[in-house]
């Protein structure tokens, strides 16, 4: 018996900031699983900065969304009809196959999940036992070599993958940790959830409030911003600090190549590391993550706050949301509940 | 009996291009080396791109020229009285009281040299052999962690540092060794020490130029230049490439601070690692280094090409020339023919 799925198209490569006019939803009729397929019903999707790339006709680390289709990403869902045994109806996976309500895909293509239990919902799995999660380790342990005594900081600081940063940071022994974040609210929930140090980069010049925050310099930033946040930081930066270049948000709707830092010559004087990664180069390192990071979620040592928006008619605008600040936290779609 | 030395000061701290009226040469009249002191002759004295920051009242990794007092450096120069039975006269040494015709100086500050046959005169001391040899060593190898077979891209290559990494790189087999230098002079010189490509910065942009001598892109980028050279190879660089970031020429004279590459983001997409440093901090690859480069001098299989201006009166035109690209190969200052 068909089924039916309603699904999100992009139907024009935005110029600039996106609108929701560059998407539209379209219904879609689902065969039954054929032999080696599974039926998933999604259940939380996830949105992140980096679709912004997806949807430029620019061949990047990730393939961009063709148009007229539907968009891809990351879910967790329930197996509602299976056409293998190895995976029954019940079971629980995450795939690639977001942005629609249900998805058809073969099984290999679905990777098992278990509930979690502590009150955690099945989008910690998008979260910090996720693509963000493994982000945030990645980039605060390989890229930038942290080391206990020392001080990070951490831009958008209270989005999904830099509220785990300071949080992670300060499980492995920071000496001070510092955030930077767009509204007053998300600087006093950083406090919250063990930042030493943040500021709303609205109330003044990043290089004014980063030396108060950090009197001593700072020896790790964790960049998902660029701009003027990544200029301030290698003034501030110690010798032989180091920079993980994650992302760059404060840019990602530019139609102009923005000026890179004016000073960072001083990379030179100070021996500074600035160092580019993409989580997917890092998949041997899930297994070191996952069990540290689950404990310290079921112990309530790491808070994964999410901003959850309900529906797939919501979807397009928390992705745009992600670029106005609408998130604190982890931004998930909720598509269905999650299994009793 | 006293020496009379002639030396060079240090009068005015220039704000942007120096010029002759900074300096000024100053009689000085030296007592007898006392115990524990050697009176040096001094023979060739270096002048290196990185001094221009010493002119500056700024804390750096070189404190700065004290105004009105004589200037520093690395030089070589023979014993001719000594204070102490364990550096007789006659001994060759090295020592960072340059710009002076003669240097008192306690024993402990001079390192013994030996003379290097294969008519290589002393001043390879202060180039391959000396701290530029160390930093295209250490920049190449250490830094930019250059492998076998990868393509390997130098700015100001025909300067003392930029055309060591590029007979570095080819004897440690590199697959393409490109080279950007700012004469026709020097692009030919380059292809006839071994580069694979070179090209006049002069004759187009960068952007342009460095793209068709590198069709497959580069995997090190050695940057002495900055500027727009940084921002083409942030394009031309392959996944996973380093920058090796030695220092920045073609800024040392601004007087505002410059805008940095407009592509720096492009270090997310392709993993690229930026890294500064300061030959200072890899003194302990002086014993790796001296030997295989003494051996590739004996051999002619490195050329320590010199440009030599003669006399302590051209020694500030000599620095001043480095900033409008008068030498070729390491710029040296003779004071005095090396011994018989």
């Amino acid at each position: 018996m068909p089924t039916i799925s309603r699904e999100v198209h992009l139907v024009n490569r935005p110029q600039g900031t996106p609108t929701p006019q560059d998407f539209t939803i379209v219904e879609n009729e689902l065969p039954d699983p054929g032999p080696g397929e599974v039926l998933v019903r999604n259940i939380a999707m996830s949105v992140d900065p980096y679709m912004r790339g997806r949807m430029n006709d620019v061949e990047s680390y990730s393939p961009p969304w063709q148009l007229n289709q539907v968009m891809e990403g990351s879910v967790v869902g329930e197996v509602v009809a299976s056409g293998t045994a190895q995976v029954p109806v019940g079971t629980l996976v995450s795939h690639q196959q977001s942005w629609r309500e249900f998805a058809l895909l073969p099984e290999r293509q679905a990777r098992r999940i278990e509930p979690l239990g502590h009150g955690l919902p099945l989008s910690v799995y998008l979260g910090a036992l996720g693509g963000p999660g493994l982000t945030a380790w990645v980039g605060l342990l390989e890229v930038a070599k942290f080391q206990p005594g020392e001080t990070v900081f951490v831009s958008g600081a209270a989005g999904a993958v830099g509220s785990l940063v300071g949080q992670f940071a300060q499980l492995k022994g920071a000496g001070r940790v510092i955030g930077s974040a767009g509204s007053a609210d998300k600087v006093t929930w950083l406090t919250e959830i063990g930042f030493d140090a943040a500021f709303n980069y609205h109330d003044g010049p990043v290089s004014e409030q980063l030396p108060k925050a950090a009197p001593d310099g700072i020896d790790v930033y964790f960049d998902n911003v660029g701009g003027e946040h990544l200029e301030a930081s290698l003034t501030a930066l110690n010798p032989f600090g180091r920079v993980a270049l994650c992302g760059g948000i404060s840019t990602y709707n530019f139609t102009e190549p923005a000026p890179g830092p004016n000073n960072l010559g001083q990379a030179i004087g100070k021996q500074l590391t600035l160092q580019g990664f993409i989580v997917s180069s890092y998949g041997h390192l899930w297994k070191q993550m996952i069990p540290e990071v689950r404990g310290w979620l079921e112990s309530g040592e790491v808070q994964a706050r999410e901003t959850v928006v309900e529906g797939l008619d919501q979807a397009t605008g928390a992705l745009l949301g992600l670029f106005s600040g609408a998130n604190t936290g982890k931004m998930v779609v909720r598509l269905a509940p999650d299994p009793e």
